[in-house]
């Protein structure tokens, strides 16, 4: 996904972008993943082929941008009152989601047609964000809290790690876990 | 890469792997991996191209099955003399290799091309059995060692997950620290 796509917000690129998102999204719901092709989408969204050739190289990149997109937080997380509630909340989500066959779809699509990487970064900067909001919101209550870094290493990694390679034992015990670990690891 | 085709080490379904997979290796290296295809990798390997779609189905599940080879570690790691030594020293070499060009590559690949997961829990299971090497010579040793899960949520998933989604600072120093701080958390 390149900043070119983002520039003109209000711009035929992005209505192209959003219409071809949602045939895709619709189409997936309809004929099943396996059925899309570039033309199929492209009737849908009313555009040429070549305008999405021209835009996303292949379907596996335009698949990716779209997995890019619905991995995109919702809204910010819910203040819970304290840094532990919120993050633990955070983590139990975050595994329900990736761990779900839509989500493990979704992450695997972010990844495959992503040949410079951008999209990952994407889904890496999603989930700093949402952890920055819940740490942003500790050190206005003045708990310690650990940086958004070892955050990523510590629930991050981990969750993304066994989803992708190790999927046995992903569960919201998980999750509380890496939680309580990296809390009392600066606990202390 | 299913049990069955590891069955019979000396049949003929390991001799086909075996020059199947030299093939793609050979072919990659003298054309480029953009220029493979299965008539070409059939050819230079003695076999039919329905040899190969009937057992790999397509390319891409090829180019994982020998990316998974490609990434299967050698030899048992170095006894440095302590749990330290030894996981410092297979740290940095586990960040060096996967986060080189060919290490993101083959991780990649592996990855793509790999639709029941299977692959993917290969390289999980090398890095797994690395580690049990080096926490029996802990434990050989009466060293406090944590256990093999901790070692893979605290060293290998935060690697793992900068390799592929947050690819900024991962250096000898970054997994040192990852190694230091999971020992530290034992010696507590």
């Amino acid at each position: 996904m390149s900043r070119r796509q983002m520039a003109r917000p209000g711009g035929r690129s992005a209505r192209v972008q959003a219409s071809v998102h949602t045939a895709v999204r619709e189409l997936e719901a309809e004929v099943g993943r396996d059925a899309l092709t570039v033309p199929l989408v492209a009737q849908r969204a009313g555009v040429t082929p070549s305008t999405i050739y021209r835009r996303w190289g292949d379907l596996r990149e335009l698949l990716s941008d779209v997995a890019v997109e619905r991995l995109r937080p919702d809204a910010a997380p819910q203040d819970r009152g304290s840094l532990s509630a919120d993050l633990m909340a955070w983590a139990e989500q975050f595994v329900d989601e990736m761990a779900s066959p839509p989500g493990r779809a979704y992450i695997r699509d972010a990844l495959l047609g992503d040949p410079d990487g951008s999209n990952a970064g994407q889904c890496s900067d999603y989930a700093a964000e949402q952890i920055d909001v819940l740490l942003a919101r500790a050190a206005a209550r003045g708990e310690n809290a650990p940086d958004v870094e070892t955050v990523i290493d510590r629930v991050v990694a981990p969750v993304m790690y066994r989803v992708l390679f190790r999927p046995a034992g992903l569960d919201a015990a998980y999750a509380r876990r890496l939680v309580a670990e990296v809390l009392g690891a600066v606990g202390r």
